[in-house]
């Protein structure tokens, strides 16, 4: 068992050294530029914390941890994009499209979610390409939702939008760690309150979504509930639970 | 063996009834704006002759033609976005950004790319997932050398943006037919072929690429050429091979 700043070491550099297809030539520049930017790693290393839970390596879960970040990388690409959120700054950095041009951030953005796809067939029977696609379908959902302003039900926009890679990063995990489906719903409800506990975490940070419609109080409510429901989950599950049980107290508790 | 005509008929009616990510919600509409719009399904319908020719059904290679189709319809709805070629009309009408605004235009490509993947998974062994991403990979390269007129190589420029996927129609057809790796260079050799030939014709019709480099003459010569030696391949493989020799004839004289 790994400490989370261990797994997140592995997840840098296991980030640096991927070989992204030769015939992407100059593209890869931009497509680095938008992964190595750093951010939390949350979602790789829940993955990666879920197989070594389960009795796998983190090791073995790698290409599963590195094909989710990028998913999320890709999204975060688009969505900066002028035609959705049109944010100039992704961590203290101007956006791919500043740094890039509009259309180099574009493609960025769809190799990106492509060597992903690619990246998770280095598991047999498909199930990891297939988590992946479902999750990222619905949070493409979720963005579309989001910008159309269709948001009367939050929490299941939330779901999409946010939830749903989130809760992928623990089903990666688990599969890469070879665990069958029947044995997966705890943990999968697991990382369903994982999800939602990020979410309401993330709105007190920005003062939007949960927090501008349940208030201040309503929202870090809503993420203790999720969070004791979370560890709650962990307790049913069969493996050792602590790292991913500190993951949940360092997202209850993140400023940032 | 089924005519040309009947496959594309097959792959018709195969769109129609795609059942597309319920949580996509209203994307969906922008996303079957965008490949029900018709076109000549040249890539689909190779996909399925090619499955026949080997000795398979077209039944057993619709998922895969799908598949494909989705993968040039994601292609063609950003490259249209005002970013890359700022196209207003695709096919008579006008381009998905035009019919629904940039940022669904550029959110209904992502979930065309990622439904396609996600079909693609239909079939055992991600063989036919793996065709699609690479060649997708390689698509996304040459559009990237197109944008930023990296184009002293044509042919290697071409070859990657519209020979990689029709490559992997070939390809992906042979998987669906359960054709083994060892079974496929010659027709693999063929798709590459057509490749060649489709982009020269292309070129032909719009005056640009072949037939500015090499003049109208030269151009024509070029897709002749590729005709005949996408003949003489057609002529090695091991199958009934009218049909695709027929689509040979068909994208020679092509024009539209």
């Amino acid at each position: 068992m790994r400490a989370a700043d261990e797994l997140g070491a592995l997840v840098e550099s296991s980030l640096e050294e991927l070989e992204l297809t030769a015939e992407l030539g100059g593209l890869r520049e931009a497509m680095r530029y938008a992964y190595e930017a750093g951010g939390k790693r949350v979602r790789p290393v829940l993955c990666l914390a879920t197989a070594e839970a389960a009795g796998s390596s983190a090791e073995a879960a790698l290409p599963a941890a590195c094909a989710v970040e990028l998913v999320h990388t890709f999204s975060l690409v688009h969505d900066d994009l002028p035609a959705l959120d049109d944010d100039d700054e992704r961590r203290g950095r101007p956006s791919a499209h500043v740094a890039f041009g509009e259309g180099t951030a574009l493609l960025a953005g769809d190799a990106l979610l492509t060597e992903a796809l690619r990246l998770s067939l280095a598991y047999p029977g498909g199930a990891v390409t297939r988590e992946l696609t479902e999750a990222t379908l619905r949070m493409i959902g979720g963005q579309y939702r989001d910008v159309t302003g269709d948001d009367a039900d939050l929490a299941s926009l939330h779901r999409l939008k946010t939830g749903a890679l989130l809760s992928a990063s623990v089903g990666c995990g688990l599969w890469a760690a070879g665990v069958p489906e029947g044995g997966q719903p705890s943990w999968r409800a697991f990382g369903d309150e994982l999800g939602l506990l990020f979410q309401a975490v993330d709105d007190l940070l920005d003062g939007d979504g949960y927090a501008a419609r349940l208030g201040e109080d309503g929202a870090r409510a809503l993420a203790d509930e999720a969070a004791l429901r979370a560890h709650a989950r962990l307790a049913e599950v069969p493996g050792e639970t602590e790292v991913l049980a500190g993951l949940v107290d360092t997202l209850a508790a993140r400023t940032s």
